[in-house]
C-alpha cells in the first residue's frame, strides 16, 4: 500500500496540479487526512475559534493521485477499504454556511469524543448518542475545465459529495474528465445525515485506504455507487420521528421538514434550536417523498429515535 | 369498529362536504377504498385502458369523518392499523404525468399479483421481485380555505401525500384547519419508493383500518409521523446500487439520477426504459444526500438489489 501523507494536501480542484503519486490500475493508497477546518480547530477548540475560521483553509483534500491509463469518458473505481479517525471531532454551525443560515447566524461548536475502534455512539452533550459510521466527506476528480474550482461544491466528477453511504465496502465510479483522472480525497465525516442540514457532519481527521480500477469508455453522467449491504441498520432499530414540508420547491420543503424537526427537538428534549439543528445535521436523513403529484412535492426529515430513546 | 363503504367517496377537498360519520376520539374506522384510478382499472385492464383514462374520475378518497371536538390549531392523530387487499395491483406510466415525463410520453400499464396475506416480494413480468409494504397514498383533511380543491396535490393538510412510511403502525399528525377535521383517506399502495418517480405506484383496492385521537393546540406547520420500527429492512438485505445528480436544482438532480439508474437498469438487466422507471417508481428511494454544499446538492436514487439478486 501507498501512502499520500498529511501535508501532501490542496485547497482546489485544478488539472494542471501534478500529481503527488501515479499508480496502476488494481493499486490501493492510503491518505493521511486533516479535518474539513485544515485544523484550525483541535480538540480544545471553543466557539471563538469558529467565528475567526480563515476560509481560505477549510476543507482540503489529499492528492491529486493519477492513475495509469485513465482516459476521459473511463470511470475511476473507488473502492473504500477502511477508515482510522483519531478519536475526536467536530460539529459548527458556520455563519453564512448550512441550510438554515438566515435562522442561525451566530456561530456555535460542538467537540466529540470517540472510540475509533469500536465505534461505540457518541455522546451528545446537550443529549443523546449518534451512532458512527465514517465515510469520505469529499471525493473526486479533477474537471476538464482548466483553471482553479472551489473545493466547496460538488461536481459531475465529484468532489464534496457529503453521501454518508461512501463508507467502508462501498464501491464509488466516478466520471473521469481528465487523462490520468487526477483523483484527492479528505474530509472524513464520522457521522452524517442525508442532507448535512447545518453544513457540518462530525468533522475528524484520520486514515482512508482505498483501491483503483479502471471501467474503460463507461461515459457515466454523474458518479454512482454500490453499497454491499444495509445502510441504515446502525440507526433504524426504534424507527423514526418525522417531519414533513409540502410545496412547489424541494429546497423550501427540505428547510420547512428541518424546522419542523428542530421545533420537535427543543420541545421535547429541552434542546436550544442550534444544538438541534446540528443534531439534525449528524444523524437525520432528507428524503423526497414524492416528487410527481403536481404542483406540491413532499420532502421528509427522518430522524431516528435510537439516538434520543 | 364504524365501516366506511367503497361507495362512500369523493374525489375532491371541500370543507362543505358533509361527513359521512362522526366519530369521538379514541374511535376506530375501517374504509373500503378502490384504487387510483377509481375503478377504471382492473386486473384484466390493457395498456389502452391507459391511454383513456378519466382523469375526472382518478385517486378517489373515502369520507369524510368528522371528529369530534377537533378544532383548528389542533393536531389529528391518526394510526394506521392495518392493511387488507384484494391482492391485485397495478403501475402505469400515464402521459403527462411522472417526473419524466418529457421523455416518456407513451402510456404503459404493468398489472401485479400478489398474497396479501404473506406480502411476499411480487414478481415483475420483465424482471425482479419487488418487497410489498402497503401503506396509504392519499390521507388528510379538509382545507380552511372554501371550495373544491384538486385531488391531486398534497397540502399542509396532507392529502396525496404520498409517503412510503404511512404504513401500519405509523402515527400520523395531520393539522387541523376545520371543526371536525373531515378527514378522508384512500389510495392504497402496496409498494412504492420514495419519490414515486414515474407518477404511480402498486396501486391496489383494499381495507384501511384506523384510529382516532385528538392532540389540542399543537398548532403544526405541517404533518409529521412516527414510525414505531425500522422502515427499510423489507428491502435493505442486499444494499443498493445509487446513481446521483449534482447541480443547483434539486428537482433537475432528481432528474438526473432517476435517468441514470434507468441506463443502468436497462444495460444490466435487458429491460426496456419504461419498465425499468416504474420499477424505479414502485422500489427505489430518492434521498437528498447534501442541500449545504453551495452551490451544488446531490440527490441520490437508491435502488434495492435484492429487488434484481
Amino acid at each position: 500500500m501507498r501512502t499520500i501523507h498529511d501535508y501532501q494536501h490542496h485547497l482546489g480542484w485544478d488539472n494542471s496540479r501534478q500529481p503527488a503519486l501515479t499508480v496502476e490500475p488494481g493499486g490501493t493508497v492510503e491518505f493521511h487526512t486533516i479535518d474539513a477546518s485544515g485544523a484550525q480547530l483541535g480538540p480544545n477548540s471553543t466557539v471563538a475559534d469558529v467565528a475567526t475560521l480563515d476560509f481560505g483553509k477549510v476543507n482540503p483534500v489529499n492528492g491529486p493521485i493519477a492513475i495509469a491509463g485513465a482516459e476521459p469518458g473511463d470511470s475511476l473505481k473507488v473502492t473504500i477499504l477502511s477508515f482510522d479517525m483519531a478519536g475526536w471531532g467536530w460539529t459548527a454551525n458556520i455563519p453564512g454556511f448550512g441550510l438554515l443560515a438566515d435562522q442561525f447566524p451566530e456561530p456555535a461548536l460542538h467537540l466529540w469524543k470517540f472510540d475509533p475502534a469500536s465505534l461505540t455512539p457518541a455522546a451528545y452533550g446537550p443529549g443523546g448518542r449518534v451512532p458512527l459510521k465514517p465515510f469520505c466527506g469529499t471525493i473526486g476528480l479533477a474537471p476538464a475545465e482548466a483553471g482553479l474550482h472551489s473545493i466547496v461544491p460538488p461536481r459531475r466528477v465529484g468532489g464534496n459529495l457529503d453521501i454518508r453511504d461512501l463508507s467502508a465496502g462501498t464501491e464509488l465510479y466516478l466520471p473521469v474528465e481528465v487523462p490520468g483522472a487526477l483523483f484527492s480525497v479528505g474530509d472524513i465525516h464520522a457521522a452524517q445525515g442525508d442532507g448535512e442540514v447545518c453544513g457540518t457532519a462530525i468533522e475528524a481527521p484520520g486514515v482512508i485506504a482505498v483501491r483503483f480500477d479502471l471501467i474503460k469508455g463507461e461515459n457515466l453522467a454523474f458518479p454512482r455507487f454500490t453499497t454491499p449491504g444495509p445502510v441504515t441498520r446502525h440507526l433504524d432499530k426504534k424507527g423514526y420521528e418525522v417531519t414533513t414540508g409540502v410545496g412547489p420547491d424541494l429546497f423550501e420543503g427540505a428547510r420547512a421538514a428541518v424546522s419542523g424537526m428542530i421545533e420537535l427537538l427543543c420541545k421535547r428534549y429541552k434542546m436550544s434550536a442550534v444544538e438541534a439543528y446540528m443534531l439534525c445535521s449528524v444523524c437525520a436523513d432528507l428524503r423526497i417523498s414524492e416528487i410527481v403529484d403536481m404542483p406540491n412535492w413532499v420532502v421528509s426529515l427522518y430522524f431516528p429515535r435510537v439516538v434520543l430513546e
